[in-house]
């Protein structure tokens, strides 16, 4: 495996920007802190839409978090590729995250020719205590 | 099991506007079409911020629209219990949705004291092909 | 889809003994019961080695009776290609079986070129409620 | 969390040959390596039990070392409890394995009082690339 990164952080917000504008829709809440190569750590603030009774952040809003930081980590292993597509998602929900922004650590297990298979592990901000934990894979177009 | 809904669709809609309001705020997407006993139809409109690169509805709004289903499906069962929390959510995307509507068909294989299983099958509205499928459980409070 | 059957019955016992002898081990306790176009019901019968204190069948015996009913259905589409591969697998435990034997029924929600996606449910012999669920990805050789 | 040990590697051994003689019907050939407070490594010697074609080590053998040291994990965190249930058990399957023992490392994201969740990393002996990766949730018996 090559060990470069193939998108840089400078490269990412223009690439979302153009490209995911319903990440914006609600304002500035998703934002990348960290690329490398099949690596990525995003942080998720928190907006009104996102909360289930209790002031807890929602499953779904987690879920778009991991999805869409996994997404930006295989890109810096693989480069800004016609669509990658996500083949399968499993998440379980550990502890009920707290009223604050989300952070999540993702990394590949395996970028192969065909499918790539990655985890993340979702953090309430400040808090080391494991939120919830991802696997899932993406389904890498043909070169 | 008993095969009573505990829960009607008159009763539903009430309960989502008050404990789910972050389902309404880009408008009226979310409907329930029906909810029996551990079962549930459930329909989600379309909204911009939902779309992906090429006008498809994003794999995160699938998720939110297959976890708010099955979680309606569940009350249809068990009633407005406290809440209901998902431990384990995973889906298989299938085939690209069309830029339509998506229903999603929810079901039970389970309702344990401790812990229910549901699955959930996601259409675009009016073709029969299976855009995705989720299994989830959900944690049941006790009595 | 073409909805014919690639594989019958008859051709599918000497394939399983040919390629699968490790099925053989503890004697025939391993029996197609239908085959179809992505479809399959497969009985395991029992043997010491696969019971669990209690007397139950262990967790890993009902894998491995899914995994090889799903990879029966899928030659019962696509014929005996080179060999495809498990991605993925994902069993979800809904009641403890009967000690008896137990059937798979599985079928594909999707065979496509590069992955195919099963189901199967399990149940002991005999009784309808569903012992375990189970959702798998085989990556389809390149034709 | 207690950090302690509640079964100790002299503990183990009697424990499995007594309530999982399955384990041994071909030998002796699960050993678990290390147990810690919701940790354990363990690992498999192959039989030709669990050989695919091309001597390649089987999915479901892989998945019985998984749940076995997972299992183990568990008891080395909260003793020896009445049985422990697998709910949910998924695994990605990332590079074939060599033609030798297998290794798992498994340790606990959360050990709650009805649900664990576990992650299981398998490796070939002697060869640091991920084989396959497991996460897995056990039902833990009211005390």
């Amino acid at each position: 495996m090559n060990q470069s990164v193939a998108f840089t952080l400078d490269d990412i917000d223009a690439f979302l920007r153009r490209d995911f504008p319903q990440l914006y829709v609600h304002g500035e809440i998703f934002s990348v802190l960290e690329i490398g190569h099949g690596t990525c750590r995003m942080r998720m603030d928190y907006h009104e839409s996102q909360l289930r009774p209790g002031g807890t952040i929602s499953g779904p809003s987690m879920m778009a978090l991991a999805d869409v930081g996994l997404y930006v980590a295989l890109l810096g292993a693989i480069g800004e590729v016609p669509l990658a597509v996500t083949t399968n998602f499993s998440i379980n929900f550990l502890k009920k995250p707290d009223p604050c922004p989300m952070i999540a650590e993702c990394r590949y297990l395996k970028i192969g020719k065909r499918l790539a298979v990655g985890e993340a592990n979702l953090f309430s901000a400040g808090n080391d205590g494991l939120v919830a934990h991802v696997t899932a894979t993406y389904s890498v177009p043909a070169a």
